[in-house]
């Protein structure tokens, strides 16, 4: 009775419902295979009647009714494993809608998007996410087959809305979570990553130390409608009391299949960092700033051997591959000050990298590459084209990078800069860098500004990369401007509660919602007026001088009531 | 007796006093020809004794004293000025510091740093730059005589402590203030100067419209330790009630002589949008966005005649000439969206400011140009070129650009962005925007934010620059932030107390500064320990394998115990 309490959504503090002015729909579509498909977005509504649809993440949670966490989400892609698993209809076993599914399924034989791609099977992820995007599906095949994007989705995330990362897609942002090491419940956990998507998080990593961190990982992964990530070293070093020199393979072997089993999407995985590569950080400022880095750092040095995490590598790459857990291979000596960015060690550990992207691909297994860090702008374009080069174009995954080191409590945006850019020269993922970075851990406000920042980064990079469509968020929005709907402006935005606020913190009450200006300029130069005008004045600039002259009489006489729409805190 | 009290600053709301681990210090220097220049600087104490000199603009609100507003602050360029005008030593009245001097003079001849700089004249001004941002005195008068750089002085703000705005200086940045029609009083005005510098804004404009227009702005002068621009024509528009076909030239002329008498350094005139520019925005998405920009178009509308500010632009540059006050050459035509960015009506405004520079190096004004606005990454860099090539590599100072129009509450996020890119390419001024921007007014914590924000951009593109000694200040910090420093880490920021606030909530008491940890990973990986272990590691790389397996062994018995400093909120 006091567990059922607890789960309780209306009392467990998850946040629920849609956000201000929209609605939560999906696209329904029949494959002739008989699978179908129900692709998410949220519409808009507009005050002139029009919906605008966008890209949406947040699953369930943000529809109308209540999430029942202990029962899971909704699992579509139940149906679509089983089919593939080539059993019969008479032989699936479908779970009911929210059903809490515990699969620990493991396949026979490869089993991951990219096997299906090369092999030119359209799956109904590749379908889903062609969808999502507006893009072809054969395109997206393409894209996948090549290794150029990934559609990370575990046989055992059956709760997964598939997504794509490539650069030839819309950027993405993942999110942060569990990285505290108090905790006050399970549910609290679980909201870490309803809030996190409902702000736009494509995927979350869960960073989880600590105890009940397998409960907590199987809470997330039921109730999360984005891939999951995670640093299984973390857990392993659990299992050893947090000494690395006492870490084995064994235990790391039997800590993958644990969280495969499980569900886990992707796994960051150091095996780049090197025992050779070690010393070349002893004059770095900062030293090796990677947690999963100096976990294999320190074991290489005490054991004074190679990294299990490389010389196991085509083992890993076989249970990644049984699973379709994706690869995001980690980035462990990456810079972590501008002095120390693009140098010898973090160019040879992304040389490695490149070496166990191809390896992996020889498994089928599709893969990621994790990237920095520290760099200040000058130097962003050539850690993109070493990738590029090195990695045979598999999806970048960068954190920031920061552009800068003397701004700590701002760091959300030393690095929106660094990320905006990486992500215009080709990155396909953004891990997001939140206010308290090097400072302490974020709470809701911090992982909400992250979120937002990282979400900007990424349209940015949208925008500048001329993805089809991405404008037109844009257009819209600044359309609702200049009519002075505000209302429409709001929710339209990345944030539509804090835009609103922000301008009722001036101008209070609904009528300032229709009122042709705003408290920055007041009423006397704000409105769309002036293009009415300017435009009946293009008309006759082909006219005679007397025919102009008249017209701006007749101005005068109206009045000469011009209204302009100024730009606002700046004005001049 | 009322007044009095109103005025003392201990009751009037002035933020006073040093940052946190700072001191205000000054660099003494006598010329050959008797002037003293005082170079403000500010030191931060570091633990290990040393002293960090950051540049600083923040006047002797910084000090440790008092500041009486209605004196004024110290005048040191009273009697440079005086010197300049050919007073000899017993003629020239030097007032007390701190003396509240109200000058109208108005020179008889030519008396910009460009024409002394032309001349081949080293100007105080010029040497008191040279002196604050380490360069050589010839250098900065070569930048000034070719019209790359300004330094703006009006002969009347003998207040000032003087600063450059040019491509090879370090980039500045320019704080709004008083753009609000209703305020509480004079001092409240003052303050938000005080609190914008305090932060790091190395230039103020101030757009107060409303009433007691001329007294809050003599206020805000005679107080202002950083140049101070407006944009004349608001107060214009003010005289004829905000109807801008009643706008005369004579009314404007006589408008920017009672600023420049008053002391203000740089005016913004929008001269460059002429009649047969406005029909070429009637197909923006957003039309004309710019408050100085509209004025005029309405105005031309109205009278269907070319610009005054246009047609008077040689009797504009006399009257400039004549108190040195500095160009900032609008962008009345700017692009409110990123649809409009970089469109006809945008560069055909570009090319006119480039005529009018030259029409003002002729008068020896000093001239920088406004630029824009709203314009995605990709299409940043061709602002810059078409600047550089079309006004001929005077300093471009501009609004960002935003790089999105869909984040309405972060736009100082999307703007930084645009704002760091536009900055290494060679924009010399960034004007801030607030997270406010397009919804209302920027209050205390806005305008705090906007100005570290683009304290960052700005930083952000020194570095990318290459600017000399501009990582000198990551990597103290860094220092500071591996060698776990915490206070250093904090005053070494752009902003210590927010820096220090944020890590007290997950980590609060006076030992968590000296701790070798924080609240991000806990204690067990965070040490700068393995960088000592992988140097002593580093140093026998040479050496045969036995002595590996040895130093492993050693390693082991001396309990292993590394620690590496992890990045925080992201860790893997």
């Amino acid at each position: 009775m006091q567990k059922e309490q607890r789960l309780n959504p209306e009392h467990s503090g998850i946040t629920l419902g849609p956000l201000p002015g929209s609605e939560k729909r999906y696209l329904e579509k029949q494959r002739n295979d008989g699978l179908r498909l129900r692709i998410p977005y949220r519409s808009v509504q507009l005050s002139d009647g029009q919906q605008f649809p966008l890209y949406d993440c947040s699953g369930p949670f943000t529809e109308k009714g209540f999430v029942d966490l202990k029962r899971g989400i909704t699992v579509q892609r139940e149906e679509w494993v089983q089919v593939r698993e080539g059993l019969q209809p008479e032989n699936r076993r479908i779970a009911a809608p929210g059903s809490f599914v515990r699969n620990t399924r493991k396949s026979t034989g490869p089993c991951t998007q990219m096997y299906y791609a090369k092999k030119g099977e359209l799956t109904p992820e590749m379908e889903f996410v062609a969808l999502r995007e507006n893009l072809k599906p054969d395109f997206v095949l393409d894209e996948v087959a090549r290794g150029r994007a990934i559609i990370p989705a575990n046989i055992n995330h059956v709760e997964l809305e598939p997504m794509a990362i490539g650069r030839n897609f819309l950027v993405k942002i993942n999110a942060n979570i569990g990285n505290s090491a108090v905790r006050s419940s399970i549910e609290d956990e679980v909201e870490k990553m309803v809030w996190a998507t409902r702000w736009g998080a494509d995927t979350i990593m869960d960073l989880s130390t600590g105890k009940d961190i397998h409960e907590t990982r199987e809470w997330i992964i039921r109730n999360s409608p984005v891939p999951v990530g995670t640093v299984p070293i973390y857990q392993a070093l659990e299992k050893v009391n947090g000494k690395p020199e006492e870490l084995t393979w064994e235990l790391f072997r039997d800590t993958l299949i644990e969280q495969a089993q499980q569900g886990v999407d992707y796994f960051t995985i150091h095996a780049g960092v090197l025992l050779r590569f070690v010393p070349t950080t002893a004059n770095r400022l900062t030293g090796i700033v990677s947690r999963g880095g100096s976990i294999m750092a320190k074991w290489m040095l005490a054991h004074h051997q190679e990294s299990f995490l490389y010389t196991r590598w085509d083992e890993i790459c076989e249970i990644m591959a049984a699973y379709d857990v994706s690869f995001s291979i980690g980035d462990g000596l990456r810079p972590g000050s501008i002095a120390d960015a693009n140098d010898e060690a973090q160019f040879a550990e992304l040389k490695v990298q490149g070496e166990l992207t191809t390896r992996a691909w020889d498994f089928h297994v599709q893969v990621m590459n994790e990237g920095p860090g520290h760099v200040p702008m000058h130097r962003i374009k050539e850690n993109m084209d070493k990738q590029l080069e090195w990695c045979h174009e598999a999806p970048f995954y960068t954190l920031g990078p920061l552009t800068t080191d003397i701004a700590p409590g701002y760091d959300h945006i030393t690095s929106a800069i660094g990320a905006a850019m990486i992500g215009w020269y080709g990155t396909a993922m953004l891990c997001y860098v939140t206010p308290k970075e090097h400072l302490g851990l974020p709470d809701r406000e911090d992982v909400r500004q992250g979120v937002v920042t990282y979400k900007i980064a990424a349209h940015a990079a949208d925008l500048a990369k001329g993805h089809p469509g991405a404008q037109l968020r844009d257009d819209a929005l600044s359309r609702a401007r200049f009519e002075f709907r505000w209302k429409d402006q709001y929710n339209l935005s990345l944030d539509p509660e804090r835009a609103r606020s922000f301008h009722d913190e001036t101008l209070p009450g609904e009528g300032a919602d229709v009122a042709h200006f705003c408290s920055m300029c007041g009423p006397k130069f704000c409105s769309m007026e002036i293009t009415h005008q300017i435009r009946s004045m293009a008309d006759s600039t082909a006219a005679p001088e007397e025919a102009m002259q008249q017209k701006a009489k007749e101005f005068r006489e109206m009045g000469g009531e011009i209204y302009v729409r100024a730009d606002s805190s700046s004005q001049h």
